[in-house]
């Protein structure tokens, strides 16, 4: 059963919103992806919304580009928390989608990352599960551990060979 | 009968909406306002949408803020013409309002006229229904007559009475 | 007869406003391509906007680029609908383009639409034609319908298959 | 004990921060008002980070302007769940606040909302909260209910008074 | 006779085009106003072009704001020099009108100067007839002595009094 | 001897502001390419502005990108009409040399054209140029037909193959 | 003698430049306001910059609006540290005087801060000045511990008194 | 031991800051690199700051890309000069990272260089450390005067060759 929905506005976002899958896999968390235009199937758009709570799940992460609607029709649907991708576009780079997710009104908010930022859309995902999962808060500290050693070393590798010889490794 | 729907996500967004009911009332076309919200509301949003052609309506002008998803949810549910009118924020000055309403995805439009632009609006919506109804292109002709008139007028006041007299009357 | 003209401020606009009369020509509406420019060609361009509509037009679809004033000069000169498409630029990404095109003073209006979005420009005078003519509504809603049906197929197959194959696919 | 910390980084933010709390009051969940600073105060602001989970904090919520770090380096310090608020700023209108918070790098989220939408962020810990808690369930439902009835009672208050008088009331 | 024509899209320009005014009439350049909207008066406007080097202009100062054509319509009508404007709009704060001006396609020229700079626009013109005027020429050295005798005065005054006492004097 | 100077800020930008010098050898007005920079060179660029009416130049044409201060210090040494070319950058794209050159403060005016618009500063160069000089204005109306004969060319060709195949042409 | 020279292109910018007098005059290092414009008295300005060194100067802090080129053009003169403080304009906020100053070519630096930020340019110079006096490391850090402990005593008054009475104080 | 130390938030920002030790190196100004990030190891940066003057440095270059802490951070835990590098991002250009690092709250500043500015950011360290070190005065000096033979080398040559030989060369 999928504890976290992954939907997007168009199949096209698939290549960004695969990051935040992938996270979820690595962190073992029930992920299931959907493809669902809140312009071109409203009625589907919200019945998923509506169903989502019923059919357990418990985060929703929804990504869209330019007039970026789909997060912000989702959480109109449902109590659960949402959380929006905003896709780059290519005109406007994705600053439309931005001001489209973030810019929510009083009432009914959105859980709004980096343009393109789905990894981070599935990591704080996992940071909500893990309210109340203590598998997940460890695997978020090894995480978390992880990234700092990958840090440490390039560090060192850099103060090792140089910025020359790093740069063409 | 209502030809065209005046519908605003916010009351707060009436004080602009009003100049488009105001255009309509002068070209003696049937109006309705409707505060409905897209995020709080947002099955009455799809059931005015669905039932708009319905009752009558024409076209349907849609104004809201920020992340302003009201006229682009309203195209979703109906193939009446939508016109989007982008209000004016607090912070973003209507930047965010303007971009979530244009940047419409391919195959759902929504007709943007400019941040608080909601005569222009009517005007654009009076446009649509003159193409079938010539007493309204008599009234949009002189219409624009009278708007050409007013700035000849002020244009003969300036070289009578001068810059500095003109700013003071 | 054209019902409805696409005039475009440079030829190297028409990689961009041909997705328009794919559309008019998918839905079977008559229409006609023009380059023209109202820096270039003043006078041609208020000639072709004045007789438009003596022609047998009903809508106009302006796309141009930059200091993109071909729409709301072409508005300027009718009372047709005109529907401004901001194109693309090199150096302002069509920010400058879609300014120039949606901020239009109160009297004058220019149904606008997303930056490039020509298809949208086209659908939105099917839509318009559409009110007086129950063929064009038929086929807008079996254009929306197939879009809905292309989403869901997209979903479905993205379910079956899963999103790496998906991608290479 | 406060299950949502409110920290933000001047107490010249503290009108817009209160909304949160007010939220926070209404749903009557437990919350802290703390000023710190990531620039004047860095150690205290990673030790109140630190230390949070482990004083039974759920959910932080951050508020900051200008070159906002105080999400950030709170979410740098903690695997609870972080929700930044943009705050308004007199020069750039909060768009500075926003991009220092909105864009974090990938491994580190911070759950943004809109400039000044502090209330929003109370909402979003609440529904985070309401996952595991279902009486909040229930006082979200019973929340959304009574926007959606007031949005209700105000289109209906205006079809009956009429635009005009509702201005004036 | 007006050597410089100063033309403006609306009266509610002239509070600011009017610095373009006074700074002609202190260097004795005869110079006229108009008001005319190349929306309102597209007619006007063009033959306003068309004639102004018959009636012995030499340069064009056109002020606008918005989606501001009047600068570049002008110019598609005449190959006297047009000087722009761009209008502060409540809005957008003249980036609109600004990219309007001042992104002109190839072949058509705007001499664009700041938002709201319409003294600049009239000192342009100033230096581009004196180019063939040494009268003027003179008066824009004095011109600039007085404004360098200015700073230099504030200058000592500032070191004399100190700030303090400068920002309250 | 040269009557247009044109100075750019780096020999990077001389692809650019080549556009501006085949303008005007295409009128045959005389002119001068120098690279000098305002923060490289600041003498040298002080030294050119001051002498540039000596030697016999009527206009100076000054490109620059990024903190483009070229224009407005050669503006600051002289009385002849400077025009300034705002250089796309890779950053910004130029919105940064725009903003560094429109935004001139009172008194000492830059005639801006579009980011890397130096065709068009030509074209104006060569408009004010013909102010005195009855062979150039000549050059200019023969120039603006040549221009609308080839809009007017493009259109027909457009009409006779279609789009299609005149994308492919 | 001056340590540090305060210099801004209008006296209207002495309102915000003061800040740095006032800090400067807080940690006890000579200072002196000149008001000099890179426009108006580009000489002087030259000037100002060639012999700061030479009459002891240690750093210049530069302050400007709009097309700001005061920074960079001092530091075009001299190889002391120049500080450049972009001052809020009415019409862009400041994004003008912010691109024009920090985005400086390869070869000239200048060190940028905040938006109307000339308080932390005082700053910034006494940093830099303490790396040679430890009297002024010791005022930094109590400077710092200052700062510290306002915010600390803030952030204990909200939490005695909380947010409504805080506010209200 | 590194009288300058280049820190940057992740080993991605290298091509970039790798500017800034090259300068340093020309200059024979003692350096080191050290990648760390704000957020991933917030522990190890406040170390890195807090230590640094004890290590003997006297300044930091801190380039960060999007929302970008780096620098702000090493500034709050250290009074030595902070210079900090927007590096240009994939989706906002750096204008989120610039906007992240120049709008410093008073207290605590950081000398903001150009997008992508780091060879400047060096510059500016070698100034600030020529302050007390003759011998760095007379490499800059130098350096200038080079910089300045370059751009009249490059003039020369354009004027002997012609632009169209130039841009081939």
């Amino acid at each position: 059963m999928a504890l976290v929905g992954i939907i997007m506005g168009s199949d096209s976002d698939l290549g960004i919103m695969k990051d935040a899958g992938d996270i979820l896999q690595q962190f073992e968390v029930d992920y299931e992806y959907t493809v669902c235009s809140a312009h071109r199937l409203p009625g589907e758009t919200a019945e998923y919304a509506r169903e989502a709570a019923g059919r357990g799940m418990k985060i929703i992460i929804a990504g869209a580009g330019g007039a970026a609607h789909l997060p912000g029709v989702i959480a109109a649907y449902t109590i659960l928390p949402v959380i929006g991708v905003p896709v780059k576009t290519s005109t406007l780079s994705g600053v439309d989608s931005l001001y489209s997710i973030v810019q929510m009104p009083k009432g009914i908010p959105v859980a709004t990352v980096a343009i393109n930022g789905s990894a981070n859309a599935a990591l704080l995902a996992v940071e909500i599960l893990a309210l109340s999962d203590e598998r997940l808060q460890q695997r978020l500290l090894a995480y978390r551990q992880k990234m700092a050693d990958d840090v440490l070393k390039k560090d060192q590798k850099l103060k090792e060979i140089g910025a020359e010889a790093y740069l063409k490794s």
